[in-house]
């Protein structure tokens, strides 16, 4: 059965040559597979593989902050750790992106009550004066009514912007948290704002711990210093700000963009047996943000994908196509790792079978969805008819769209699975010095590994393709 | 029924005069003055003023170390508002004391694995050298496996304890953990330590947040640098520590004594109508920890106070006794302002009716007891049937300690309660940054004020004493 059946050949020779129409029909998975996947879950289930790999990524490196000393021990770690799970191929690929660096921060109220504020400069903020910068806050209800400020209003100012995150399953309401975080500080800037403020996009009410997060400070020529306050943080800058009278925050941070820098993609593989340059993509991203030891992200990721490689690399016989695991670099600060992912491989990408990154916790696994061609929907659903028992819902309504670094595949037209987390809590934690190990429950870990492990042998092992073809997916689920 | 029995006429004098075996047999709270606390009771349970008066001082004063320029802006608030509220009398009484400042504080782990740690400095702590300290950590598994512990196996090194302090409603295994921190460093560095470490007497255990708290480094020079590390950081150390190789941890700690503040006790008073030199005494501390604001400790405990002094204040009449509220100074680092106020009043102790302060929190009263004369058991009791419906249990086993500064009231023979709040979540905040204002439940504070004010009314109304008198109490539930 594992003998590739004519149409996939003829398939396979269509597609290289482009003409994407004339794939077959209906890609399907032998029964054997069906059954070896069953076993690769249930075994998976009770399997520490994965949480055994992010205990120690995460107290042997502890926080990576791209680019910084730990970098460099996250990709030795990778690579040592892709050969001792027996992986056959280990290797980097460059990726050189801006080198920002955190060195210290500090904030206060200065007037009319004196005291510390909790907070964290933003990935690309500048750096303050030394000194500090002193100035009045000035604070918008929202995103869209900072869009709508006259520049009078904001120039030479501190702008502060108070939206309320809220906690969701699917964590929907990252959206606009992160869109308060992400665009807001240009928008400040480009209306001549001496600094920005926001409260945390987290949904840890009560905590004092400040949820830091990139901006889209593309030239830092641009930039201003930017960073987020800790919910209870910004709850007291709003008291205050509600008595009317003028409030003056001081913001002391050392960081800013000191030049290049070039880390690396870390990539294992199980070389498939029988088609070893196609391949099923799984992975995460090997960096996370300083103040915690990136567990829920990525390591969490970056162990299931690396667990599920493993388990299928421990089968008798080496799958159909290879299992390629990525650990990306520099995901946090734009995809960096992803970006040049996509561009040096976006020629091969019909070589793609399947691919989906795990990028959103340790939470389980509770829905799957796809952007593969529609002969290939049968297939997803002997998938989804492996993954049902682990509490995955396949929901036929929405696309695929592979995860964080592999959605830029995906828009140069890989076929792609979203398996989405529950996120309920991720946002607690998200980019915080709270990131660390003892959020992840070894269980809940351990059903994404079996998740991870059933649908990637599945999508190696199976007669016919996805419909991975350049262009075919692009705007579908792309980048979400 | 205000018109005093000529029993309570006799006792008094026979008490002024010392006579204390001549008190009269029973004490009882007249039946109008069990209704008005009543009323005052209901109102309390719909009234804001205690939230209003926490939200006021967390907000505007923020932090207060004892000692900090925020000690005097304390003060000033403190003064403010008990005039605002409508006490008859505000005054201070100077409270002297070792003064200890905290500038700045990191840690890491050196070798094997360099990380950050989350630390915070304890009371009394030394400062590091210049440049830190770098020293290997030695783990003991307890307090008393490092009383047991060879100089030989100490000196040079940084102790470690990783005490895990579990929740409780009633606070207990705040006894360990504490100690723990209080006497630990002490004992290690009469062995020879150069730094000591603790896992955080908190309890919350997955936050990246250290819980200070004083040390008894009574001569400043004997004290080693010591500090509580967060409770994931703890974990993080342990595992680390479990991997059998050295541990270098870097200490970096710039704090110490620096001299002798004098600060004050703030001190409000309903005057008594009849008897104004006879007081009910209740209070709270109004020094804090530096990274929070002080709001469960013990913003709550002054609000909870001040607030029932006022509510009482609003009656159309004065109360017959005064009612004493006492904002103490720097209970924190040793009780100074109760230590201090206990030896100026030592000699009116038979003029303190009945005492005790609210120091644990904001979470509602649950249990009374009492350090009373057995006359007076059936007005302690008249007092439990009108705080019943508040879901106040009266336990004839216990003593009444009269809380953290007013032990020391007690330790002199003023007859004293506790009230003792629901403590179920104080050790997830206490003495850390997360010490704020959302901590506090509104409905929660108003049944305290409740609780206060309907217990100090009644007191002040007493037909008889509740047996205060030198000595005593000595030993009874004090300092608990």
């Amino acid at each position: 059965m594992h003998r590739p059946r004519l149409s996939l050949l003829v398939a396979s020779l269509l597609l290289a040559s482009g003409i994407a129409g004339a794939t077959p029909p209906v890609t399907t998975i032998p029964g054997t597979a069906v059954k070896t996947a069953e076993r690769l879950r249930d075994k998976a289930l009770h399997d520490d593989t994965g949480y055994r790999i992010v205990t120690s990524l995460t107290t042997e490196v502890g926080p990576r902050l791209a680019g910084s000393d730990a970098d460099q021990r996250g990709r030795d770690w990778a690579i040592a750790k892709f050969k001792a799970l027996g992986f056959d191929k280990v290797y980097t690929e460059p990726v050189t992106y801006p080198l920002w660096v955190r060195r210290s921060e500090h904030g206060a109220i200065v007037a009319p009550f004196p005291q510390a504020l909790v907070l964290s400069a933003l990935g690309y903020s500048a750096g303050t004066p030394k000194g500090g910068l002193t100035a009045q806050v000035v604070r918008f209800d929202s995103l869209d009514a900072l869009k709508a400020a006259a520049p009078a209003a904001v120039k030479g100012k501190i702008v502060y912007i108070g939206y309320r995150m809220q906690r969701a399953k699917d964590g929907h309401d990252y959206g606009m948290g992160s869109a308060v975080r992400v665009t807001g500080p240009a928008i400040a800037a480009s209306k001549g704002a001496a600094g920005y403020l926001l409260r945390s996009a987290g949904t840890d009410a009560h905590q004092r711990i400040a949820h830091t997060g990139v901006t889209d400070f593309e030239d830092p020529a641009r930039a201003i210093p930017a960073a987020a306050l800790s919910n209870p943080d910004a709850d007291q800058l709003e008291r205050i700000l509600a008595m009317g009278k003028p409030v003056t925050v001081k913001l002391d941070l050392d960081c800013g963009v000191v030049g290049e820098y070039t880390g690396a993609n870390v990539i294992g593989e199980i070389t498939g047996r029988k088609y070893p340059d196609q391949v099923v993509a799984i992975g995460g991203h090997l960096d996370s943000w300083d103040p915690g030891t990136g567990a829920i992200d990525d390591g969490a990721g970056v162990a299931i994908a690396m667990a599920a490689g493993k388990l299928i690399g421990d089968l008798p016989r080496r799958p159909d196509r290879t299992i390629r695991v990525i650990a990306f670099a520099n995901e946090e600060m734009g995809l960096w790792g992803g970006r040049a992912y996509a561009a040096k491989h976006a020629d091969e990408v019909t070589k793609f079978q399947l691919g989906t990154e795990s990028d959103f916790g340790a939470g389980p696994v509770w829905r799957m969805s796809a952007s593969v061609k529609p002969g290939a929907r049968d297939a997803i659903g002997q998938i989804a008819g492996v993954l049902a028992p682990l509490g995955v819902t396949y929901d036929v309504s929405k696309p695929g769209g592979g995860g964080s670094d592999l959605s830029q595949m995906h828009g140069k037209g890989m076929a792609a699975l979203s398996l989405t987390q529950d996120g309920t809590h991720y946002f607690d934690w998200h980019h915080t010095s709270n990131d660390t190990l003892d959020k992840i429950d070894p269980k809940e870990l351990a059903q994404n590994v079996a998740v991870y492990a059933a649908f990637s042998y599945m999508a190696a092992q199976a007669d016919g393709d996805f419909g991975s073809a350049t262009g075919a997916f692009a705007g579908d689920g792309a980048g979400e």
